[in-house]
């Protein structure tokens, strides 16, 4: 347990005003990534890192690296890190807890003149949303090599606006080699859960050990269309093939265990009459599990309960893969160090996955990584509404503080 | 059974010649109401009547009527009816086999010189199919005083067009009242059935004894949005609560007898992202049934699953009426004419409800009316593939000339 001053009224203090820049009248923010809001933000992160003495190295996808030196110059640097751009009609912590209780880290080392072994870098990933350019995490994604820097540059938003030009624009194009970030000792990121397990359980802090494997398909029913008014005895309705099949999953995921998940997010029939039966149904399936061969299993059951749908009504049922990504572990030393830290502090703490993609699983390709999350009222995320108590906040700051003191090393100790 | 020289060769050359009038690349035809091409199937009909001397009066709402007169000059009419427009993918019989047997029937009376007691009068509605102003059957309906012309003639198409302009840009808006209409003695339309029973069963002719009844809804479940990686046990997935009222309803379908039909033509989730569990799931319900206490059985059947899957699951659905129409009977005196016809001429024929709207569905409230189905292949319509054989067409020719001549009387007899 570190002695650090750490404040959580400060942390509190700094959301509240992080929080102004793209407030909306419903209490969220709207700070999408390079916009000129997202400029505003960069902006007043820089000027509390030079406040206490940070050396600000922005990348050239604009993903911004905050250092406070280390005794040890030879130390490969412990990071934290996350995001402060949002939704479009996003909250005020989603990412951002997560950069501000890393800097409150830092605030309590300065103010404390306490000196780590290790560097630490304090680090502001680009469009992590994925809200204006998709796909989410591009910074960190292509800082850790799964997209190159040059495809990075030239996404799209939906207006057509390239990324390396929002950026230049806006003013936050640095000249640093993105991949600089994987030659690092460890990472930690904080994030909100964006579910409601901790605060259900009346936990203080989850402890993130994986984040799960996902595959997403595309399924299409084509049946045959008919008239609303014909004979049910004929039909071969590609709306209800499709209906069975949504439900199908759902019990699939249940049975996969407390890790599976399915979600049908998408659905679209055509001709879309409302008195014509549907020829065709198309929609997406998003499959996730902690274990790759658990996931397998999910992704036969569904191929095979579509292929057995397509006998019984006479129709074709086409699964297609779409994109599938890894079962990502986390690093367990770093995660032990998080529950110790929790459980000195008396905290309530749980190991739990995260079903959601985050800059940390992109850099747990190529650095020692942990995630650590706060409960988040009622789950709810993505929104305006989203909502954290100053308590929650400050007790993940004091597991963070503590763990990454403890990777770094207090010079002399 | 009549001695009129029916010709199933002629009439069959007239579909095709009707059919060259919009006819689409893949075989089918486009010939929407109120288009250039409706003006020239127009023009075409009405030369073909004029050639045997039929009296063309074209009323307010572009229905036209062609008159051949009876012997005595005080019988109301016997009317053929249906409708020569088509949907943009459309077929060559739906509307146009009624409208063209009826003037083989004509055509038969001509050559042989034959002299009914009442007079006959061949009907073509305007926009029967609502493919271009909605609703369909707004010809007819507004003729039987479903709609007023005044709205009528205000309805527009998707590009914002009047109906009135339309009517009188093609130069076919006539000066006769609508409602003359309905001074009919009894209204015949033959149709193909736009379902597959008559094919499968081996069958010439349906005998159509009723409209189902008909109440279509809007449903609105309302969950919870949430992260496509949250835990299963805590969603609130409005998509699988539609899911399961989607299958349910085939189910409550079946259980209401062979007249039950429930459809689910259209759906829409929010916010329709793939990795987002949907918050909110609409569609569109259509339930038919030919006893309108069996409909508003399926239709408490559908609000009491929706409530119970409410309250299982924490979610909101909202069962709204969209529209209905009651059931309507068609005249039985003349469903009998047409199976005396078909048993006297050797077909093989059923009963059988129409579970679609026609133009006499709407007739059918001012005058007795009857409808006759001929099979079409695979029961596929609204289509470019719609097809019928030669064979049929004459079968249900001869059935629709008995019947009409029985009605009618041939003067002398």
């Amino acid at each position: 347990m570190s002695n650090l001053p750490l404040s959580g009224g400060r942390l509190w203090d700094s959301l509240m005003e992080m929080a102004r820049i793209g407030a909306t009248p419903k209490g969220g923010c709207d700070r999408q990534a390079l916009t000129a809001l997202d400029g505003d933000g960069r902006a007043l992160l820089a000027r509390w890192g030079a406040e206490i003495g940070l050396t600000l190295t922005t990348d050239r996808l604009g993903n911004m690296a905050l250092r406070r030196p280390g005794r040890d110059a030879s130390r490969r640097p412990v990071a934290i890190g996350s995001h402060l751009d949002t939704q479009p009609t996003g909250g005020k912590f989603d990412g951002v807890l997560g950069v501000l209780a890393g800097l409150e880290v830092l605030r309590a080392l300065h103010e404390s003149g306490t000196e780590t072994e290790a560097p630490i870098v304090l680090v502001n990933w680009t469009n992590e949303e994925g809200a204006r350019f998709s796909p989410p995490m591009l910074g960190s994604g292509a800082a850790m090599g799964a997209f190159t820097e040059a495809e990075t540059l030239d996404r799209r938003d939906p207006d057509g606006v390239r990324f390396g030009d929002a950026l230049r624009a806006i003013g936050w194009e640095g000249d640093a080699d993105p991949a600089a970030l994987r030659d690092l000792d460890a990472y930690f990121e904080l994030h909100i859960e964006q579910g409601p397990v901790l605060e259900r359980e009346g936990l203080d802090v989850g402890i993130v050990t994986h984040a799960l494997a996902q595959q997403w398909f595309d399924v299409t029913v084509t049946g045959e269309e008919s008239h609303a008014g014909s004979a049910m005895s004929h039909r071969r309705d590609a709306l209800v093939a499709a209906a069975i099949l949504i439900e199908a999953l759902e019990g699939i995921a249940r049975q996969a265990g407390g890790d599976g998940r399915a979600t049908v997010g998408r659905i679209a029939v055509e001709p879309a009459s409302r008195n014509v039966v549907p020829a065709r149904a198309a929609f997406s399936v998003d499959l996730r599990h902690g274990n790759e061969a658990a996931l397998d299993r999910m992704a036969a059951a569904l191929r095979e309960r579509a292929a057995a749908v397509a006998v019984e009504r006479g129709l074709t049922i086409e699964v297609a893969p779409f994109w599938s990504f890894p079962q990502t572990p986390f690093d367990p030393t770093l995660a032990q160090r998080l529950r110790d830290a929790a459980s000195t502090r008396g905290l309530r703490w749980r190991d739990m996955p995260t079903g959601i993609g985050h800059d940390a699983v992109y850099v747990a390709r190529r650095v020692p990584a942990v995630m650590l999350f706060s409960p988040c009222e009622g789950g709810i995320s993505h929104n305006e509404a989203e909502a954290i108590t100053p308590e929650w906040a400050e007790a993940a700051l004091l597991v963070l503080a503590d763990a990454v003191v403890a990777t770094a090393g207090i010079a002399g100790d």
